[in-house]
This record gives C-alpha cells, structure tokens and sequence, in this order.
C-alpha cells in the first residue's frame, strides 16, 4: 500500500467527519509531525483554521471559541512539549464544561521511548482531565480504516459536546514522509458521505413521580430561595424566572448565571446579597427553610457561608452534567435533570401561591443595599470597586463581558447589578486560574459582536503571549487593564497581616510598562485619567478593529480599604433595617 | 491539636530536612493555597526563593538552575492551573535527566471533585512524567508525622538526583488557615538535626569479566568510532579522551557532550561529521565494524543516517541512566554503567595499538571539510551558519553557551568547531520544545559567569513572559536573537515544497518588533548590523549586568541557499578526496 495514499485519505476521511459532525474552527500550532493533518485542513474551505505558535495560548484561544459557539473547536500541535503547554487550557476546559477535541501529533510506537528526538511518552498525557483519550491507529486506507477513524471522530465530538462538555484527546502516530497528497477529490467520501454516525446524545431527565414529589416539598415551605451560579444554557433565564414566579423565591443570581443582564423579569432577582449576607443580622433575619441550586457553586464567599450555616435546611442541587458541586457536602437531594427542563417542568406542578413574606425581605434588603452603595458610587478617583459598579452603563448594548479571575470577579460579583442590556458574562471558572486569560477572552472575541475583557495585571502578563492573536488576525477586543501592580487580592486576605515576605510572596509587583507589550502587537494602550476619560475613550474606540487597552491605575492597599469602608457602612444600614423591621 | 502548631511543625520539618539535603533554590508563584509552604520557605536563611508569577516560566527557570548546580532545585505553586503549567518543564526535566522537586498545594480531600474553587485533581497530575508521586499526609506534629514528612522529604531529593536524575512530585493538602506561626525556633529539629536519612545512590557498574570480554571485542576491530552526544558528567571528556587513544578510535562529538570546547585532548575529536556525513563517498569510505556511544542520540541526522546504515555493526551503547537510548533500534550490545567510570575502567584493560589508518581517514575528511567552510566563513552579510561558525572566538573565556531548538541547535552542531577555551554547550534537549527556552537560560544564567543564548524568533516569542526573572533579580543574560520572522527550519523540510499554505502552517511570520518586550524588561536592544558591529557590542557589554538583545535579522529563504550552496561545494571536495585518496 503507497504510504502517501494512505496517510491521505485516512486523514482526509478524518478531516471531512470532524466538519460533518459540526467542527468549525481548528486552531493549528506550527510544527513538523503534525503535517500531514495540518496540510489537510488547511485545504478544507469549510475549516476556520487559525495559527498560533504559543500552544498554551492557542488551546486557551480554541476554549474562547468553544464557549461562544457552544461546539466542538479542535486544537492541533506537535509531538512533545507542544503537547504538555495544552495541559492548563484543558484543565479549564474539563472543570467548566468546555468542548475541546486536542489532537496530538505523534511519533510511531518504533521512535517512542527510544530516546528519539521530541519523543514523549503522550499515551493518557492528560491523566484524568479528558473525557475520553484514544491512541489511533497508524493511517490506512483500507474501507475497515477509514470507517474506524470516521467513527472515532464522530465519537469524539459527541463525547467531547455531551453534557458536561470536556475535553477529548486523539493521539495519532504519523510516520514520515509526512506529507499527504493533496488533491480536488481530497474531501470526497464514497461512503455516507452525510455522515458516517450521527451521535444523539440525551438530556438527563428524572421521572414524573419525583417532579411530582419534589414540587409538594417546595409548596410546603414559603422559605425557600433559587441560588444561580455559573451557567450557560441560553434557556434557562426564562425556564428559571417562571418558576421563581411560581415558588415565589429569590433567586440569588451569580453575575455568570447570565440572569444579571438579559431581557428577561428581573422581579425576584437578588443580586447584592455578596454585600449583605456578609452582616450577621441579615443573615439571621433570611434564614430559608429551603434551598434549591443550580449551577457551579457562586463565586461569592458570603453566600457559601450562608448556605452553611443553613446546613438544617433541604437543599436540593440540580446537575445537567451529572457530577458533583457541593464543596460544602450540604445536598439532602442531588438530581441529576437538564436545569431549564427541570424548571420548565417543575412548574407544571406548582399551584400558584400567594405573595410571600419573606421574599419581599429578600428584595428589600437588596434594594437597601443597592441603595446604600453612595461610598462606592461616588468615589471620585479611579477605583476598582466602582469600575464594575458602572459598568454596565458603559458597555454597549448586546456586549461579552469577560472578566478575569482573582479580583475582578469578586468586583463584579459585588458590584455588577441587575440591568436590562443584552450583556453576556464569561469568565474562566473552570479551575479559577489567572492563566490563558487574554487568550480565551480573545477565542470569544472572535465570534462576539463586542468583548470587553477587564483583568488586573498579573493576569494580564501570565498571557501576553496571547495578544498576538488580535494582532494576526486582526480581532477587535478591548481591555479593561486594572493595574494595581501585583496580587490584589492578598490585600483582603490574612497573609496581609503579616508584612515581613508579603511583597515577596504575594504583593508581586512586577514594575511593567505594559504599554510596550501592547505596541508589539500593535494595539492601542490608553492611560486612563479619570472615570470621564474611561467613558469616552470607550466610546469612540467601541466601533473600532484591533486591540485597546485602557489601564487603570489603582493601589492595591487604598482599593483595600475602600471595600473595607463599603462594607462597614452598608452593614450599619442593613443592621439598622433588620432590627427596626423585626 | 492546635491547627497552626501542626502545620507549622511539619512545613518547617519538611523546609529544613530540604536544606540539609542540599537544596539551595526554590522558585515560587505567588498563590494562596500554597502560603504555609512558601511563608515558611521565605524564612529559611539559606534558601535562595525566587518569585516567577508564571509558573510556566518558573519551572523552566528552576530547570535551568538545575542544570547548571546539578543538584535538585525545587519549585512551589498554588492549587488548580498553576500546577499544569508546569507540566512542559516537567516533560523536559525528565527527558533532559534534571532534578527537579515539584511541590504544589492542593486542596484537603473534602474539597476535592466537590466543585469548590480552584481544586482540581491533582492526584498523579503529571503522569509518568515524574519519576516519583506523593500525595502527602494532612499536617500534623505527632513525632511519627515529622518523620515521616523529613523521610519523604529526603527521599523525593534523592529520587529526583539519582541516575537518570528527574522530576518528583509531591502534593500537599493544607486546610485553612493557611497562616503558619513563625518564630525563630522554626528550624529547630530535635530529633536528628544533621539530617534524617541520608541516601547514598549507587552508580551503575558492570562487573569485570564484562569489562574484559568488552575490551577483546574492541580491541579485535581497527574500524572504530565513539559517538558521543549530549553527555554533562564533568569527568567524562577526560575518561573519553583517553579512552579514544587507547582504541585509536575517532569521537564524533556532539556539540553538547562538551567535547568540542575544553582544556582537554583535541587530537581524536572529530565535529564536521554533520557536514561529511551527507556525502555518499564519504559514508561508505569510513564504514565501522564497530560503534560506541554514550550519551543521548546526538543531533546530527546524517549522522543517525549513518549508524543506520552500518546496522551490521557491532553498535554498543554506554547509559549510566539505565534508559534505552536507541531510536533506530540498532544496539547490539546495552550496556547500563556510568559512562566516566566505564571509559576510566575500560582504559584498563586494553593494550597499546599501533596507529590505525582508519582514525587517520577521519581526521582528514574531518580537516578538510573544516578547511572548506569558505562559503560560509567567507559570508559578508548576517548569516545564520556563520554565526555560529564564529561563535567560539566571539565568547568569552568560560562564557556558557545556551543554544534554542529548531535551526540554532542544527547550526550548532554543523558549524561550531572545536576550541580550547572553556565553554559550556547547553540546550533543552530532553524533548526538543521550543518553549521555556529564555526561562531555561535565565536560571542557569544566575549561576554562570557569563551566559549567550542564541535563539530564534519563535523561540524567543514562546517564552517572552520569562525575561521578567531577568529584570526583577537583574540577571545577566547575552541573547542573541536570531531573527528570520518566522519558522526557519520548514525551509529546509518537504513542506517548503508546497508553497499554497506553507506561510500559514510554517513559515508563520509573527512581524514583531522585539524591542518593545525587550525595553519593557529594562533591556537593551541592539540591532545589529554587520558582523563587526556584533563582536564590538558583545565585547562591550561582555561585563555589563541585565538583559543584552542582540537582532540578526536574516532571510529564511536565503539561509536555506546558502546552507545549500554550502554543502554542495563542500561535498564536491570531500568525493574527489575520498575518490583521490582511495
């Protein structure tokens, strides 16, 4: 058998399923084993391929992608360390339920282990943290071949897309010569050319007696609160407002439970309570009976507190993906039911209730606190707080927002609150890492109308590597760069207590200019004067291409203690409110 | 048990047993989870703790200071993504035989696959990568605890430094709070206080008889080559030298095997093979019956061709790391000892030969060759060959001379020749990434008098986060950035031949002007513009501390004709030679 015709149309075979079961983008790091693949790609007119020569940086690109359009994105790269750098962004992946299909190029088992050059050991190279791996076998071209490979990339994209989302890994051995023959017959399948095997995977759904069971234990208690962590259906905002209605809860709403922002009914929807469920008083006086969750565990430490000391109350967890959020072990019952059908059909069980008490104390106390946020709204200097405060009349209608991890997030879970825009939030809360986040913010860029990515600049240097991808391919992002030089959040944490190393260890102040990264890769760098300045530069570069960064210069003990101020005055009121009104 | 007590007792116990098993240097990243480990660290006088916010970048930085002190260094991150970022480094410290030990906090079990934040299963993260794995007991000060964390301690340094040195990893679950209680009896033990258990790892060794039957088996062929490729025992040129003149045996010395630069014998080393390999006549004029090689597979691919096609020789390899070092299968006899003490041993028992012919014919195909690198020499304008063929004279005395994968290593290994001055050859050439290539030269610049590393533009780019290390510990670092816009290497590969995606997959120019990231780490920039300018500004700034950038700007498709046209001419003089001479 001619080993170039076999490499071909093996690989060809592959190419031409992964496009048939749905794959849009690849993204393609350079390198010489993984040729024949990339070759073949290259000359499907059907694959976005995009090139990204840091392999750490383009697998977190292909997670950005993947989050926005919600398929399968493959990401290709070379035999060898090339393969390790993809390990951080499949990580991510696998925690927040990502669709990836990672395809390494491989030596053949001759040249494995034999000291051969950029030979590593990749059988399982990412241990647990893929949903399936499978060592393919070496290309031929034999009818049984092409519908074993044909088979297995309909089976990885299916595994890969199945709820929970996650990575998949395909190694393949390529023996040289390495190039395939490239030719107009390149994508024509003789057989099934629809399709070899469409894969149905199915919602998990509990049965009739258990909806039936667990909707009279919800009509049996008027102290019940919906808590939203991170989610990402586009149907659960409505499926979870109507029942919300129809149980008469709060529904405590995670800025990435995407119910902050929306068109949907923002009625029962409390979004504060990080700021309140820190004071004892409204803690005691908001005390549930019942608790029903959806969704990653919130960001907010407040609310988890809350949720632990209610640890008497039923709280019931609701799992599309079937694993296991409960770092509390706090679950009296785990259902395991796609969440939008599981509310849609929960309320069909509900009889309708009269208007609760103690939902109205939820949205008093939200709206007290919301009112009572003056410290942070009428800051005059450049403050992180305040930044997500106002955010969202900054950011133009139908805008991503994509928030970096340590404190922004919190800000935002702090600050950002109800608003009827069409903004959808995005962050990596998979594993929670500072890494890969230019780089996912830019994959989602890629397909957002209008990203605006706000981080701090630790975060910011860990991926500068990423930026190059604006820069080659020309996406429109703008960064909201908080720069406090260093680690901020150690500032709110009990290692700032103890001022000997802190600096070293966790202050970390890399003394950066990052307005020459930011030319490198021919972007914009906006220093920002005042909250005026922020506003207008916003403005004027919204519609513009390329790359915009506008820093912010705060200080990481002044942000401290602003905060710290905040929550000091905001609980005098909610004390002053709990007590007077009980 | 008071909870601070316990997890101040047994970091401090685990931080002092490292030190008295002679670890010197730790490379942190800031985190939380990790903060009893690093606080208590940070305490210890005589450990060297270095901040790198990337841990990708730290633990290529901790590898470079391990190749160069030859002893563990260790290195410490936070839980979740962190600790895959230093899977890459990892990868390569076990192929390259580094002593590496990892330790990474980790959530305690009950917050582990619960969906709490940050927690990832790091249980075995690194695969078969490492060559040992602990997941560490829960802190506790219980006598029985404190030995037993000093054993793992010991023992983990001592996995990680014998033969084939590598990786280990330990995984330490601590609960909040994560303050440890510092005061100044943390590194008191009073048990054992010299050390818990010292390890003594043996050397590999064979035993005489195999000595004796090897020395016949030599001793009976006059057709001898030694190969010796990537090899960094400092008593090994020495034991080798006069190994070769007992056999009257050519070396083909690699340039890492540290046999090209040296105060040691010259008279047998032959460095051109490279280039007079390729030839046909040349090949089949200088047929062994008997081959012996230490030290990893060298560079060379011609001459892997070589030794492929003398299949029906006697091919005996030397590994003291017990590893198979054979990728073409052609091994006849594997022989697992130290490689210095095997060579030392061997000396012994082999009598005094007469001059042999066949090491003559090297060394004149050898000689001429080097005498017919005019095309390259004789280059006017900046050029990649001549860059190193010049190298030598251009380095300072004792200068380290840390070379990037792809083209500069094959350059290397064609055109730097030998030399007496001592200079050291290193490269990451465990698994032959491009990445972490600047963090791997900055860790071992911070123990050398005066390192160069040369190094292409994606190289460069793949790993630019790592000059922070230079600019916060003001490193001394000489880089030679050789600058073609692109992959080099495909240029000389079959893909060049199908230009319709060749720049998109390979060729894959990133167009940066490098000097914005290199001023953005406090360095200096110098373009170069000739090969004068070059030697007058590294003899300039030869003593001067921070980062030095040298830019030679070349052509891909330039260099690959005049390696081309190189290698043509130089082939015609070696076939009439050969054709002459037989």
């Amino acid at each position: 058998m001619n080993h170039q015709e076999s490499l071909t149309a093996y690989i060809a075979a592959f190419v031409t399923e992964l496009v048939l079961t749905g794959v849009t983008d690849v993204v393609v790091s350079p390198g010489s084993r993984s040729t024949p693949m990339a070759m073949v790609m290259a000359e499907h007119s059907e694959l976005n391929v995009h090139i990204h020569v840091d392999e750490r940086s383009a697998a977190f690109f292909a997670l950005g992608i993947a989050k926005v359009i919600n398929r399968p994105v493959a990401i290709l790269c070379t035999s060898g360390t090339a393969a390790a750098n993809y390990f951080p962004a499949i990580v991510e992946a696998r925690y927040s339920r990502v669709p990836l299909i990672v395809l390494t190029a491989d030596r053949p088992h001759e040249l494995r282990e034999m000291g051969a050059p950029q030979a590593i050991d990749q059988i399982h190279l990412y241990g647990h943290h893929v949903k399936w791996f499978a060592e393919m076998a070496l290309p031929e071209k034999s009818e049984e071949m092409i519908r074993y490979v044909r088979t297995v990339c309909a089976r990885a994209a299916a595994i890969a897309a199945a709820q929970p989302s996650g990575p998949v890994h395909l190694n393949f051995p390529f023996r040289e010569p390495l190039i395939p023959k490239l030719d107009n017959a390149l994508f024509q399948l003789t057989e099934r050319p629809k399709g070899y095997v469409k894969v149905h995977s199915g919602d998990l759904t509990i049965d009739n007696e258990k909806f039936k069971r667990i909707a009279e234990q919800l009509s049996g208690k008027e102290k019940g609160v919906i808590v939203c962590g991170n989610i990402t259906d586009e149907h659960f905002a409505e499926a979870v407002t109507r029942l919300s209605k129809a149980l008469n809860y709060p529904i405590l709403a995670d800025p990435l439970s995407q119910l902050r922002s929306g068109k949907h009914s923002f009625e029962n929807i409390v979004e504060s309570y990080d700021t309140f469920l820190r004071n004892e008083d409204a803690r005691a006086f908001l005390k549930p009976d019942i608790v029903l969750r959806f969704g990653a565990m919130p960001i907010s430490k407040a609310l988890t507190i809350f949720l632990k000391e209610n640890h008497t109350a039923d709280q019931l967890v609701v799992d599309g993906g079937g694993s296991w959020r409960d770092p509390a072990a706090l679950t009296t019952e785990m259902i395991f039911c796609n969440e939008a059908n599981f509310c849609a059909e929960l309320v069909t069980y509900l009889d309708s209730k009269a208007p609760s008490g103690y939902l109205d104390d939820w949205k008093k106390v939200n709206a007290l606190t919301k009112g009572n946020m003056t410290p942070i709204r009428d800051l005059t200097e450049l403050s992180e707080g305040k930044l997500f405060y106002q955010l969202a009349d900054m950011l133009p209608e139908g805008a991503t927002l994509f928030v970096g991890n340590s404190m922004p997030i919190r800000d935002l879970d702090s600050f950002f609150l109800n608003n009827n825009k069409s903004i959808k939030v995005m962050a990596n809360r998979g594993a929670n890492g500072i890494d890969g986040t230019v780089s996912t913010a830019l994959g989602a860029a890629l397909y957002s109308k209008s990203l605006y990515l706000v981080l701090g600049d630790l975060t910011f240097f860990h991926d500068l590597n990423g930026l190059i991808a604006a820069k080659l391919y020309d996406i429109k992002i703008h960064i909201i760069l908080v720069n406090n030089n260093g680690g901020g959040i150690f500032s709110f944490l009990p290692q700032s207590e103890h001022p000997k190393n802190f600096e070293l260890l966790f202050g970390t102040p890399l003394d950066i200019e990052f307005e020459h990264a930011v030319r490198m890769f021919n972007g914009q760098f906006i220093k920002i004067n005042d909250w005026q300045h922020l506003e207008l530069e916003m403005k004027e570069s919204d519609g513009q291409s390329g790359i915009h960064v506008y820093e912010v210069v705060t200080k990481r003990e002044k942000n401290r203690d602003e905060h710290r101020d905040f929550w000091r005055s905001v609980s005098q009121e909610i004390s002053n409110f709990v007590k007077g009104g009980q």
